[in-house]
């Protein structure tokens, strides 16, 4: 794969920026809107399923969609407008137009206290209601008085939308990367995600491909839900999946566990982050999060971790309006892209062998492949690595396993792999899953 | 079950005093007399296995009871008195009534010399001989001179008693609570046990029980041999067991585990003792020790533990005229009675539940089940725990399991089951042991 | 086995004396006559194998010999003498006879920079070459001259050598003790295992034993490699394993697992050092070390460790003059000694025994194995360890494996074990595999 270019994050930053003004909710023509801006980069296609339809235990809601919304006070002011900031609305508010009292209004006010001068982000999908979303700051200057209040929303049979990209690799098994676009105005919850899958599926789009790889961009939870509803019969081609969230905040990567909590995947991502060179934390599954929670829920316990930088709910921009533009970083999406990409190629080199000499060493040395010169004290890691990969490859190790059993890099027990196959000394295990007709 | 009761730890503490000063062995009218005091508060079933029967490598012994015992000296002080401690008698001593210098009493007086106040506690079960225990002060001013030595006891065939209680259950799957009753006036290596026992036994009673409970009260090591051996065929019942003793002292509880090691007892005991935000401790299971040896001797290797307060031997107290009713404490016993009650609450409501949506989770909204305003920072504990019980309950994890993986108090646990529960989002798996015809 | 003589330790040190000044290599008279040396001790079998023979990927190369080798300056001077050290020649070094500049000299010569002083030990065994090792400050005297170079070597056909000693036991399973003995003067990589291994071999001949043991006198690599070939069949019987290196320097013992990681010898070998009182190290396993690499490659992966001092390459005399007979020490030789027989003891006593009481302890006391006087606080080890063998002898657990689980050492659960067995409380599982015929 190739490395990262310099102008990369800068790139990932400004697709965020494109994306940021609309207003995007789990239904809608924002998340529409916004899957068609990352099609100028991969050509996703687009599902609509209708309003009604059951998916498992849920069924698909109305559509929403808002063209605007504030409330006036008494002079005629906006005291708050949407147009100034989309998280002003509860998300999924009903229409309303109607006149009333700060009393009447302020059960339908929502702001935090804690952080006075932040709106926060709120939504009501599954239980019908109106409400705005302010700073507690404002909240606490509204004078006693009558105030106008619109929301100018419709919440309609129409359809659920999500967007999918399948780029199909030599064999059937897949790597699914699953992102939620789902949230308005925010930025490291939700648009780092979107622009991170997106940048990493162009990339993949061009280079030979082992696995095949499924890029979802789906509303939080309902999309996964339907996802897994329709794609029921196929879900068992999923080897390796990572939900990607939250990776443009400048903190430390954080790796969340598969429910099966050993799985290829997270060996991988782990062996990654620990010969980064980097602090990072690894946190044990748990069925709170994002789409993980559906992925590993029992019927499926997919092997699906959760690669992210602080983690939802840990970082205090989170599900506010401070998580803006400025919270995320060129460098940090670049960084977090690249640290994907190293996942990725891991899991497309990583293979099991068959030494062809099971009993004693082979002789390296008549084929060149060792120092010919004895009685030195150290060994090059290269030799080391290809002891290692002689040693353990007896059908049971995969090149993952070898690296990690000798704490060695997987790019060294990777090359030293290579060099042996090259000299016949290892066969290959078998193929995964071939395509029918290969 | 209900909560203790202010009261409780005083009135254990006044059963103890009423059981003191009884001269209890492993045979004889003080065992007996020992279970009539208990059976004021609930109807124990005596049992008497007559001297001579073989149980499994043992036979039971003779019956000893015992008068009186004294050491006169040549001013016909006695100088040594059992009516001053039973504790001064070699237990199990057989009968002697004979003048003889203090050369010749030497060898059969028993003394602490680290602890110079103390009375000692010995016995000689298997061996006949007799002997006395006394002070090592009372020992050092003994004068040279001839001493009038007198033991009123018998040792002749009769029977060993042991008590039984037994409160059936809706299945039959055993819980067992032993405890051992044969030791003289000694408070919490047996009396403490003793009372915490009865007391759990009480309150048990008048509840509704899914496990049937057998608490047995016998004799340490031979009455846990000879129940097993005339209950050969029933054993398997049994469970989960816990053996009770040294659970009136001031010190932080100790459990100790069964040599199956990780048997639900096991994990549910320092589940409780874990949540219970106080110091404690765990041993690994060792063959020494009190009837554990023998419920987890090999040809059984019952999921039985010992949960105690200070164990045995690690108090300076211990086998002292020391181990008295100032050394134990009612709040100590009342702490002890109410970690018991937790752990079998525990073990009663430890279910293991197949969610009923398998594939994706179910939608807790529409049943009202969770918060219905989305988009906040924190997950209620309530929410969390519902979520992993519909992650986990895939038929491999009981309710503890849960709690243990999330960790998370099971009470939690317990109560996000129920409310899934009652919305028919779980089955239970199939119950235990049901009872035959039911 | 008899404990350790006061003068075993200075003996060893002289048969390292004697072997030290013999110019040894993978083949030739210098390792035939070590191998003479040594059956001064024991009665060795020597192995002849020809030239060409094919072992698995190797071929037996031409046999080596030197007689001598020199360069002399223009004044006639050797500035590098073989019969000073037999380290300054490049081992296998081809024949030459030539005068040349020193810039024609200088890709021959080897020398360590770093440690100026000292002549570095080099090889090219499977690479035809010739050249001197020499300490880098007489690399740096060197004046811009003509030399005389003379290696008077010869490389032909002819055979490689190694010794073999058996010694039968009860049964047919196999312990292997492997030394390799292919290094010149190298004092604690070579010559300290062949004395360790030889006086080991010499005490096991006198003793009756369980266990056969099959120690090997071998050129490293490609000796094991040979003795694996040629013995193909029998490879099974190999129980047990330990390579013999670097076994007399004053480091602490070192003991690098087998690559099964937690067999018999890996167990026995660290419960031994564990209870030595005395600092040690463990290595996991990895492919780079002594015959162990062989032995544990994976279509033999026998259970085999390697039990050493400081480990190759870890001081810094390591394979250069300065591993002499003043780096290794008497005391050390013995020591290790003292720790290898620990561990065959272990072995040879290892049983797997069946408690004839699998149900409740047996009466202990009524045989007499238990202080009849009961009611002391403590258990003397040797009533425990009692304990222990009979609640663990369910014929799944070996003397070790109670050894490790009661963290009590292997000698008194043996001694308990003897004592249950004489009162026919215990039975042994099965032999293991009992010579045919018997």
């Amino acid at each position: 794969m190739e490395s990262s270019r310099r102008d990369i994050g800068p790139e990932m930053h400004k697709l965020v920026g494109r994306l940021f003004p609309t207003c995007r909710s789990i239904t809608g023509n924002g998340f529409r809107h916004s899957l068609a801006l990352l099609q100028e980069h991969i050509p996703i296609s687009v599902q609509e399923v209708p309003t009604g339809t059951e998916v498992f235990d849920w069924t698909i809601p109305k559509e929403w969609n808002i063209n605007d919304a504030y409330v006036k006070n008494s002079s005629g002011e906006k005291v708050i407008d949407f147009s100034q900031s989309n998280l002003h609305v509860l998300n999924y508010s009903v229409p309303i137009r109607k006149t009333m009292s700060l009393e009447e209004l302020k059960p339908h006010l929502f702001s935090l206290p804690e952080q006075p001068n932040v709106i926060p982000y709120r939504t009501s999908y599954y239980k019908e209601n109106w409400g705005f979303c302010l700073s507690h700051n404002t909240l606490s200057s509204l004078k006693d008085e009558i105030y106008e209040v619109v929301i100018d929303s419709s919440l309609a049979p129409g359809s659920l939308t999500y967007g999918e990209y399948y780029l199909e690799g030599e064999i059937e098994d897949d790597v699914l990367i699953s992102t939620h676009c789902c949230h308005p105005s925010l930025c490291n919850d939700n648009l780092s995600g979107m622009a991170v899958s997106t940048f990493l599926a162009k990339e993949l789009t061009g280079m030979k491909r082992r696995y095949s790889y499924r890029f979802l961009f789906i509303p939080g939870a309902i999309g996964s839900i339907t996802w897994l509803a329709r794609n029921e019969d196929n879900v068992h081609r999923i080897k390796h999946g990572l939900v990607v969230a939250c990776v443009g905040d400048p903190g430390q990567m954080t790796y969340k566990k598969s429910r099966q909590g050993n799985a290829e995947i997270d060996v991988a991502v782990q062996h990654v982050l620990r010969h980064s060179g980097e602090q990072y934390r690894v946190k044990e599954f748990s069925p709170y999060g994002y789409d993980e929670r559906q992925y590993c829920s029992p019927g499926f316990n997919l092997a699906v971790g959760s690669l992210t930088r602080t983690p939802h709910g840990e970082f205090p921009e989170y599900h506010t309006s401070n998580d803006n533009l400025d919270f995320i970083k060129p460098h940090a999406l670049e960084h977090s892209l690249s640290t994907y990409r190293q996942v990725i190629s891991l899991l497309e080199h990583n293979r099991t062998y068959i030494s062809q000499n099971q009993k004693c060493e082979p002789q390296l040395g008549k084929r060149g492949l060792y120092a010919s010169l004895g009685g030195r004290t150290s060994s090059p890691l290269a030799e080391l690595s290809m002891l290692w990969v002689l040693n353990l490859s007896d059908g049971d190790h995969s090149l993952l396993d070898i690296a990690e059993r000798a704490g060695i890099p997987f790019q060294h027990i990777h090359d030293a792999s290579q060099l042996l196959f090259d000299h016949e000394l290892l066969q290959e295990r078998r193929p995964l899953s071939p395509r029918s007709g290969e």
